[in-house]
């Protein structure tokens, strides 16, 4: 990284204070080779793209933070905006470019680059617009990085992080969509804000398409452990379907709504991808319903396609995913959702 | 809080669990009436306000947080924002209103609400829109919570921390700005920047006015437990005054340059009000450089004038100032930085 | 407290530094008396005890940690260990003393002491040597703190927080037994363990009595929000009830195989308690496995017994009881469970 | 390792489980061979070493954390004991052995174990023994991780240090003693407590010797930024050398205070070796008073020798030596330090 990339800027004049301050020790190596720290690379630092970096730099889930964006001075003053809080947090080392070079090694690769829809543009269009930009993306990321794991944020994230994968040439395992990860959250939110619980005790998963598509699993969601559907039929509690529908419409509606109200969504996504960034880096091999290549699983044919499952994520990225019995109509729903992707995909020509 | 100001509107057909789901134990009582959690509210929901509110609930130093802006569209999509990571985050009830009566029994208010300057608008008439504006959000706040502390972050801060403080009739302990606190950290990462160390290893304030008249305590800068000029002269390092003063220029002007490259700052000073509130409910004693009540302290006087000094922070707000010796040039500084502030205060009426 | 608990005693030539290193500001007033930090108090500091204050103090869950114990000694070697260690963590004030006057107004009191049994001694004769213990412990600690919450952690725990009940007069959701808390976690490592699978995936509980006679709720047990039983069933894997015995026996016997390979346990029950701590002081909401009154639920009667049931935990203390739906053989278990307990007890006379 | 290592021992009859509830996906591949988690080693799991391990776990300082002793049983207790916690902390992999071959690809290896001594026995004869310990434990700890930096925490650490630092033939910044960094802690510790403020804010060495000849640095203790002794100075406060002197003493005698008290130290020493931990793995380039090669640094000379210099450390572990500025009689100190260190080593003949 060039020296006009840093903040200080101290000019000839500058205190000449490093050298006189430290003394080497005798006999000293070089540090070891394979002695690496953890570097997360943010490409994109719009709204969605700084609320992830932020969190990420919050949570101190890197030892090293790179933003990339194509607009120089924006990108500057977000870099410098958070290494001026330098203060109040463990040390990250925190870098920008426009240059895709300073990505170099990185162990996670987070896209939330994407171009905006033009008033009357279709959506093919603007998908193709943002394959576009992929292409100018993707390659170099995985040329400095080619160990890296690549999760997408973009929309439609599960069509991208199919092409991700493809213009990545990695193994499906290290190319994955952030998915429904933020949809299961939302899920469980609406749950624990009616029963009055944690939402951490709910367990609730949204699959399939991020989108309108989505399969709600209403036959898994448990609350504090407790199967909440067979809880119902114990207790004999009027089940009805449509209520639970109304559920699902809010939680895909959701997204729409902030949107509406405040013009994007950037908190909760920020929460998910770091949430993710976590299971990840620190091997944790938790389970989260996020889009990986979900070819020949549950039924789903017709192609390689990309949706969200309930996958076990560690340092390995994706490290299986999880053989959850689905109902009939869930089977359905979810193979409904892949054709509706396929399609979508098939027009790119990818 | 009106339910409509929840995220939760199932109607009338919605799941009537919660009832069912828990039931009461025998013998049990209320909850003890002096246990009572912890509540923030952040009055003013733009890029600062919401950057605090991230940074806040992120740390998990609240049970409660609270957001008051005066646009209902924004404020609801930010809730709904914040809300739908509850899955990622340890528990917070988060509320948001328009109505004020929804800050009541908060612990610690912070206000970054303030006019934005019309083009053409003298500095003057700005400040004095802005004490409007003070005027319809303090006598509310201390009303609803008689034994808050107000911490202030609009700007020009010290002269609205006056305001503040006469218009909540508070002690002067439970008044503070965030001053110069993100300025010090500002300073505390181009001397770590420049010198390859932590920035939590440097010790360096900034005093005064939150501004152009700021003062940089050179005199008591140390880096890992070294003071750092009697370490320049006992190494005989050269010691420019032109390259410490450019160091201080580079800090009184960083707000700008964010301001210039990205359109607002809003990380950093969501950490750093982040890291008062920390050492303010937590009862840290830790010492921050933040604008309190300066009367009378370093030969400060011709009025009730708010500025920032290294202050002591706790439970109980200012727990008092730390003694720095100044030397004569830094003291006289920092009472023409009060002067500053209080010609400005006169033309206020208030 | 009296200076000579505290570890600085510099004698009357002492630093006289405190006065002149920080001033008074103008116009300040008390702290607001509603403001108040929380305080958690350990009565032992033997293995248990201790391994929960220091849990406490690393996860930063009081403001003030207090250590009760009869042996002055051991008492001020802790604490002094403890305070050495200010450098490394937020700042939390520690006391220690053998007089209970140093818990007043505690948020929480965690008991862990408990008599040694003597070789030879019958359970009940320890038991009741235990209850004579607790007449001393628990009188005191609801008279300087009335408010406070009671959290058991000596053993039998499901006796003697109905001791503590009765001796304290408190409602019962203030009294609670750490009881199958920890067992719950020791069976969700088993399950993780085995399926390589993060322990916090994992929901599964064990209820009832916190020892042999302990029920493992099978029924609702899931695995990634996946019900395992109906799993296994969908899947046609033969499902051996042995084999589920077996992993509820291993369960069982893991406290006593801990105290023969280390001689005691420690760890795991320290975290334990601090993870019940911070759904109590934070509050969270969470569902824990814990031991509280259980008179009335789930078909038991026959007498006031506390034994764990999945509780829902806040700032209240007992917030309800899950109605997690047994099955007729679950539901048995746990009547004889109780039955168990209730015949302990009536032996105690109290 | 060894499946009977680990906790569960299902037998034949197990649950099938894991293989039916996972499933690959399509076009995996390998993790990346570079992608490495964090492993730490912690070599002795008496009170110290646990007290270590513990405190690194509550952190989540460490992906893998391996446990080593010569006591088997012992051993496997503690290992349970960590694990049983499972379900509240995040994962961490947790192995003990009492072969060397478990911590093989260490990042970090610390080491507390280290004989007793027996009535009668002198200093020297012990230090032989721990020596000939130490030819068991080091060379093993090389060979199976050539790249990993050592945290020697034994006693004489200072002695200790050399003597791994000579086993190992790693070079020199690969090799720390934990040295006076706890030494630090109580000093600051002790002045934050008598001044009533946060110990964080207290900048306070000791160096040279871990032991009865390490020197306080008088010259460099500052509070909150203000150097204390020009403070001193400034405020023409009665500087009584005696009474600093008496501080000195207080921390000298610290440890065999809580030694007396307790019979051991733990707690303060497992949050100190966190604290390096956490410096060097997560490259925090912090300064810390701690064990290194100080030959020819401030007039040091007669041989090599290790004693605690405020060094910076980062993931290359030792990354130079801070130049403070030490008075004559500071300096002279130091050089006595370190002639008591060279003289107790000239006896050992390694």
């Amino acid at each position: 990284m060039q020296k006009s990339e840093s903040a200080s800027s101290l000019g000839p004049g500058g205190l000449d204070l490093s050298e006189a301050f430290f003394r080497p020790i005798a006999s000293a190596g070089p540090p070891s080779p394979t002695k690496r720290h953890t570097k997360i690379s943010v490409i994109g630092a719009g709204n969605v793209g700084m609320a992830i970096a932020q969190t990420i730099l919050t949570q101190d889930l890197a030892d090293e933070l790179v933003l990339v964006d194509a607009k120089a001075d924006k990108l500057r003053g977000e870099m410098l905006d958070l290494q001026h809080a330098a203060a109040f947090l463990p040390r990250t080392k925190i870098h920008a470019s426009v240059d895709y070079a300073v990505t170099v090694g990185s162990d996670l690769c987070i896209v939330t680059a994407g171009a905006r829809q033009i008033p009357g543009e279709s959506r093919l269009n603007l998908l193709q617009r943002n394959v576009a930009l992929f292409r100018n993306i993707i390659p170099p990321l995985a040329k400095y990085s080619p160990e890296t794991i690549l999760l997408i944020v973009s929309n439609p994230v599960d069509v991208l992080t199919y092409v991700s994968w493809k213009l990545s040439r990695f193994p499906s395992n290290r190319v994955i969509g952030s998915g429904t990860n933020l949809d299961s959250s939302r899920f469980r939110f609406l749950i624990a804000d009616h029963l009055d619980v944690n939402a951490q005790d709910v367990q609730a998963y949204m699959i399939g398409e991020h989108g309108d598509s989505s399969v709600a699993l209403w036959s898994s969601i448990s609350v504090g452990g407790v199967p909440v559907l067979s809880f119902l039929e114990k207790q004999q509690i009027r089940y009805e379907k449509e209520t639970l529908e109304n559920i699902h419409k809010q939680v895909v509606n959701s997204a729409y709504e902030v949107i509406s109200l405040k013009g994007y969504t950037s908190w909760a996504i920020g929460y998910s991808a770091a949430n993710l960034a976590r299971s990840l880096l620190r091997n944790q091999r938790k389970i989260h319903p996020v889009s990986v290549l979900a070819k020949g699983l549950y039924g789903i044919d017709g192609g390689e396609v990309f949706l969200s499952l309930p996958a076990q994520l560690g340092r390995g990225g994706v490290l299986g995913v999880t053989n959850v019995p689905l109902t009939d109509e869930e089977a359905q729903k979810l193979r409904d959702s892949a054709k509706t992707i396929l399609e979508v995909q098939s027009q790119l020509g990818i």
